[in-house]
């Protein structure tokens, strides 16, 4: 895999989020690396290297796509930990998925508030508030 | 947690359908109480208590809006069970999911219906019809 | 276009919905006829002929599927319709509507209220209730 | 239509919002006013008035809910201007809308941009940045 | 169950894509076994017996629609299987969900490709290209 | 904007699909000209250059993405003027939107059948077959 400047810049924007690159360059090794490519560099590389909104607001807004659209657990399970390291607390994390009552229906925001509190749990951060 | 008249409502509505308030509480307690406040007054004491369609049709209502929906097993078997605790029948529950051919597409039906089996099956309602 | 039995069944089924199958086969005859068939004889044929579920609790479902799934305001039209040609009353209908706040969020319900509300205009049949 | 004090605290934060609930229980008066006191209740009233995130916040959050729902045009207009009225910059509402490239796709995206700048051009903002 | 004309061709179809009609019949025979009927009938039987586009194209389109709609790791799994065994390749497929990343966006592509990763692995067909 | 060696192929694959990049360009120059270089760059220039499929393939993949999307209508517009560019017949367009009665439910083909309709009357196209 050729790993291009764009692409050591969403390794390293991944990074400060607490993930590792390569969580998502090895499970596509052998099946599409190209895929891990793309994501590194454009996803992280290009898009959460913005400047415009900080990484709290981004991941405040990432978490309220991934709750819409629905069958994105493991995603939300990624980005409710990077939303942590980044300085999100657990109250705005609930209060961006109580929030989506309105726009997602209940279905969504329940079993999305399960996913972040399978995390708050490892995180020995339950209860909230 | 306030328990609210709405709130009170709700959970006898709740009751009405088989359900049990607590296990929307209890799961919720130490994450986002107020996510079950609002499910408890909002969605079972505003919505599931208006007059103008019995819980009948409500039930074949919601389970159209969940089987169209999609990554909502959970509540599609809850509101299963609900729907046969209020009196609807197990093959009223099966044309219901076998009309959404027309309108959701074969793979939300065809999922939908093994989760709604399940439900029968722990229940002694198999074979339907 | 070959009209087999079962088309004609559906078409039929349609015209006691208060719908022309002309109106589905015109706009379709010189891009997909066969198209035309097919929602004539499945939909319409196979489907919406079933025993099981009376018009009325279909054209509930009907419309649960179509304001939850989004982008089908011909068909929410058209459904809403047929809905008060085969008995279904605008109060239940705007019932079925409000119920889904709690599935589909307010975006679905509030458009599909004002789509309602057209068809409703156009038989004078505001205000409801 | 009765205008409980849950109400009063909804139209309370949309007027802050630059809304008028009037534009919500008008065109809903005679389909379904309960409807609107629904908005004002729950959507406005309960979840907006919420702490832990603030109207900033909050409007981030909407609208990368209503891009990712799709079929928003409404509230996305909607949802634009009130988050220009609570101080979002014009350019975080863009960044907002790119930001979902990596999770909601092109075409939501795009056609959310489309619906923005139309708000942006009505209020003189334009260009941005 | 009546096994018509066009479902004894659906399931022949279904066979000649390396399938098993008695795989939908079965476990739907005790809950739905009329939604095996029209699987097989419709989808197999009418739609996929279709001249105009060949096996391979169908799979490719079909792999398109499950991994955009979500919510269809079995669906995904089945018809990754019977785009290979139609002659689909697994370089193909990987591009075809690829591809989506423009439309669909991150979360869907990313679990499709671990999906039809899987179904790989099972055949020996790692790594790819 | 900056125009990249990505931008600049990906400009040259759109125009052999019969696009033209400043229709993208134009309409985000002051609101969003990045999102004109991101579909520029990573759409057109890395997804849509890649080897492994086919213009014609990626097409009918790309149909069958927004389809099952809904709320697209601008894009299968754009894309069907594409298909038929890189040499996809109408009857193949046709078969695609057909196929996926399956998969998306016949609101979703319906409406895409009549998009793609009015790009065939512009052409001369129709009838098709």
């Amino acid at each position: 895999m050729q790993r291009s400047e764009r692409f050591e810049r969403g390794a390293a924007r991944l990074a400060e989020m607490g993930g590792d690159i390569e969580d998502i360059v090895a499970p596509l090794a052998d099946v599409a690396p190209d895929l891990a490519t793309y994501v590194g560099e454009f996803a992280f590389g290009d898009l959460y290297t913005r400047p415009g909104l900080d990484l709290r607001q981004r991941q405040l807004v990432t978490i309220a796509a991934l709750v819409t659209l629905g069958d994105t657990e493991r995603q939300l399970r990624f980005h409710t930990k990077a939303a942590l390291n980044v300085g999100v607390t657990p109250s705005e994390i609930v209060e961006t998925v109580i929030h989506l009552l309105a726009f997602a229906g209940n279905p969504r925001v329940f079993n999305a508030m399960l996913t972040v509190k399978g995390v708050f749990a490892e995180r020995g951060l339950l209860p909230v508030g």
